[in-house]
């Protein structure tokens, strides 16, 4: 019997319609459908498909171990969560070997960040792997401003909030355009390095882009009112312009 | 009579089915379908579509000036281009004014670099406007290599191969993850970049991501088998994988 195809499905920004025409084809004749959550939580991917995804489909949630107590610096963060991503592996692979197609939902762009490259990286050498591209959601971020996030020659640097604060700064500084995700309990050292760079007066912070509770709020303004976990930072830049 | 709408839809990196569905839907029943080409091209943008726009909408090919022997630093480039926009600008709103909606159609993402936006700065604060982001042709390019582009905290920066070598040296060192666009006359301007930063032989070239004539190489060994036209260079960052 030859095997099934993983197919590593991005779901783009989070409107069902912004998805491509692959992506919903493939989602909507699914037999098995895995996507990663939080423990206790519906998760943000398969939230994205609700009504889409066909009755019959096998759905399998990836629930990620509780590491908040764990620093991203102590080795046992890393031995944490090689541990899961090889059990869903494991999971996966099962079906695989058994001939079934297993689509994984990916929020935004599946080699943009995000946890499906875990997997990838584990099945693609004796498996077959497809994966299929997505709006990222920092492009549904930039479209909800109503305005272009890059001109002319100007340069775009993505910075993930984790970062130290004084390489956000640094980037900040030399980037013409800046987005800034993965933001969550980060929101505080985002912030002063958007002010240490002069940059704080120009960002903007939008939460659930594409959606229907989209929010559109510039970050100066946006004191209490956000819940910066699923929202994304976005400075324009100002290039050339004719 | 109300305005007709202003569509600026992303078609994505090039392969139809990479089209959201909210694109597809827009592009197959369009009235009116504007978009950028060099004079005497059929146009990539068009070249996308072929197939799908309905033989009776009316198309708009806006063709792009000679502007080859101007220097982008001359102020006549901006003059001449600003003047060529306003032109395509007066002609896109006499139909808005009668009622008509028109679609433009914009490669890649349309808020991410590209002609679109100075349409779009010249009409939004007088006629409805709908932008329809789309997966970035860079996306295209790293799905293409096999391998994701960032991980964990990895810094991306988009850079343009028109900038100045110093400065790509500069944001090379930089960052983690890089993408080189507008590659063109630019490529042995930006391999120097590349060698000087020590990203030299990490770097791939894509040409015609996602298209039937797509093509992945090293950028070591792409040496006069690359148009650079249509190419984008990607080197991956190596960030956190547990």
């Amino acid at each position: 019997m030859s095997a099934g195809t993983l197919y590593g499905v991005g779901l783009g920004p989070g409107a069902q319609d912004l998805m491509s025409v692959r992506a919903d084809r493939l989602i909507r004749s699914a037999k098995h459908v895995a996507f990663f959550r939080k423990a206790g939580r519906s998760g943000q991917a398969r939230r994205i498909v609700d009504g889409m995804i066909p009755d019959s489909a096998v759905e399998f949630p990836m629930e990620y171990p509780v590491t908040t107590e764990i620093p991203l610096s102590d080795p046992r963060y890393n031995q944490v969560l090689s541990a899961f991503y090889q059990d869903c592996t494991d999971h996966i692979r099962a079906l695989l070997v058994q001939g079934e197609d297993v689509v994984v939902l990916c929020e935004g762009d599946p080699f943009f960040y995000g946890s499906f490259m875990h997997l990838y990286t584990r099945l693609k050498d004796d498996m077959p792997v497809q994966v299929v591209p997505a709006i990222t959601g920092m492009s549904g971020a930039w479209t909800a401003t109503g305005a272009p996030i890059t001109w002319g020659d100007d340069v775009l640097s993505v910075l993930m909030g984790t970062l130290p604060e004084d390489a956000l700064v640094t980037h900040m500084k030399a980037a013409d355009a800046v987005v800034v995700m993965k933001i969550g309990r980060n929101i505080d050292k985002v912030r002063s390095a958007l002010r240490k760079a002069g940059r704080y007066d120009a960002a903007w912070i939008v939460e659930y882009a594409t959606m229907a509770d989209q929010t559109v709020t510039r970050l100066s303004e946006a004191d209490g009112k956000i819940t910066p976990y699923f929202s994304i930072i976005v400075v324009h830049g100002q290039g050339r312009r004719p």
